[in-house]
């Protein structure tokens, strides 16, 4: 068995080739940068790949994505069609609930006021409504929304959640398919997006669906928290309804151009919390340990239930 | 029955007892600051009433306090040794963990540094542990302090507590009384305090306590996290630590004096978050719906679980 590491060469592969080799057992590493045999190749562990990257390799039997996104890889139409497979850990999980109840709870607590109000050395006790009169919207109910959501609830929040599919989550009211999404926008304050980026939700974050958001809710407006992808996003539509109140506050993670370039005019926005695309960062160490197992278990013809279903991009 | 409303007289005193007069059912409610039938007076609600408001009432049963805190109060000399009632409500508890939860993780995930970044336009991902690597202490873990290690374990944090007595707590590892105090900080990352102000805990947040935090931890330095009272903070010593790297970062809702004066030097450190008396403000209505149960249910003989033991001052 040869596992190939591939990413794109702009990547610094180095320390990924590195931990694949001490934690990789008695798989052989291969390093894409460089010459090696095609044939041996039987595995490859990938993040965003140059295009072309994964192609004329006979023995290939699967893919494993470094990330929970698999967005970029699925554009590249020379992919091989063998199993696909992404990151679902739980500590990237811990880790993006950390990031969104931070956020909500940054928002929801009126901290760019606070944070403004103490620049200028002023005391100034803002009306504060309860977590229980906040309604809090998932969307996208996958593994990551769902534990959201759970913390969320503990904290006393209303939750609902919508998914494409409107499947039934114990505990949480739920909206599904195009036909849901407007009800689910009407009874939200706070906007938490968590979505794969597909054909279907690219751009989906636009001036239309802010307007769909709560108008009557105990905040002095809604409220947008975004750690799923930055093709979701219509950032032009994000500042100009925080500019003219559709939005109350954002919190952004992800970006259409990542690094955000520093003439973006994101960046300064008041009511705009930026952070670069950590949400979810997850530890190498526990990445490719994962994926050791991943390897191991495939082998063994067990069903892994973080199989990418190309239909539906995720 | 008349209800007696005290309170500071550079409050505005109106707008509670316009609440007690609309939920107080046939209780008479009286205005401190206006002449009344000092013999009449059978309950007393009361939020820092000037020294001695409360003497010279001869058929007084009961105080009540309205807010979880009552420190002030007892340093009233003149206070009648009726039975004190302090708040202790679900809504109360709730703000104050959202409070809690929010800053603590406002210095876990380092925004200090990634909103000095956004003001610069600078993409820099920060080194970040996972929250089951970060050592949360609460100092004080009464009604307030359990329902905060509850949402911070679920977060994933290590949660410890101490408390006077060290009295068993399920789920959390325990430390107690004067002895437990050293190894309970120096096991502890993040220190959340919400002891009651008493003779014994005035001035505890020195640098002496502060030194003794621990300096092994994933985060650059040990994180403070005051929503207590005030008088617990010894505040030169904060900036001291803040400055020499003792701490690494703070948040305070409490202080030595309140409204905090413009020309306080705490204002504008860029490690400390501070809010204006807010962590867990209740909504009056709330409050005032609280007590008027609590008066019934001591009419009615029952036991309150919020009686104050003068002793412990709590």
């Amino acid at each position: 068995m040869a596992l190939l590491v591939a990413m794109a060469r702009h990547w610094d592969a180095e320390p990924w080739l590195e931990r694949f080799r001490r934690l990789g057992g008695d798989m052989e590493i291969l390093d894409a940068r460089k010459p090696y045999d095609a044939a041996a190749v039987t595995h490859a562990a990938v993040w965003k790949p140059d295009p072309g990257m994964l192609a004329g390799l006979p023995n290939l039997r699967a893919i494993f994505n470094l990330g929970a996104g698999v967005d970029a890889l699925l554009a590249d139409k020379t992919l091989p069609g063998v199993p696909l497979y992404r990151i679902i850990d739980p500590d990237l999980t811990s880790r993006m609930t950390e990031w969104v109840t931070l956020q909500v709870l940054f928002h929801f607590r009126q901290m760019p006021d606070y944070l403004a109000q103490q620049a200028r050395a002023a005391w100034e006790q803002l009306d504060q409504p309860g977590a229980h009169e906040v309604r809090v919207g998932i969307l996208g109910m996958g593994v990551l929304g769902r534990d959201c959501a759970e913390v969320l609830k503990r904290i006393g929040f209303q939750v609902a959640g919508w998914s494409r599919s409107g499947a039934a989550v114990e505990g949480f009211e739920m909206f599904g398919g195009a036909d849901g999404l407007a009800p689910f926008l009407a009874r939200t304050d706070i906007l938490v997006v968590l979505l794969p980026l597909t054909e279907t939700t690219r751009g989906i974050l636009d001036r239309k669906l802010f307007a769909g958001l709560a108008r009557d809710g105990r905040l002095p407006g809604p409220v947008l928290i975004n750690a799923g992808r930055g093709g979701l996003q219509v950032e032009a539509d994000i500042l100009a309804a925080l500019d003219d109140g559709t939005l109350a506050g954002a919190s952004i993670d992800v970006f259409e151009t990542e690094p955000l370039p520093a003439d973006n005019p994101l960046w300064p926005h008041p009511r705009l919390v930026l952070t670069p695309h950590v949400a979810a960062d997850s530890t190498p160490e526990g990445l490719v340990a994962g994926i050791v197992r991943d390897i191991a278990a495939f082998e063994r013809g067990e069903t892994l239930p973080n199989l990418v279903d190309r239909a539906t991009g995720y």
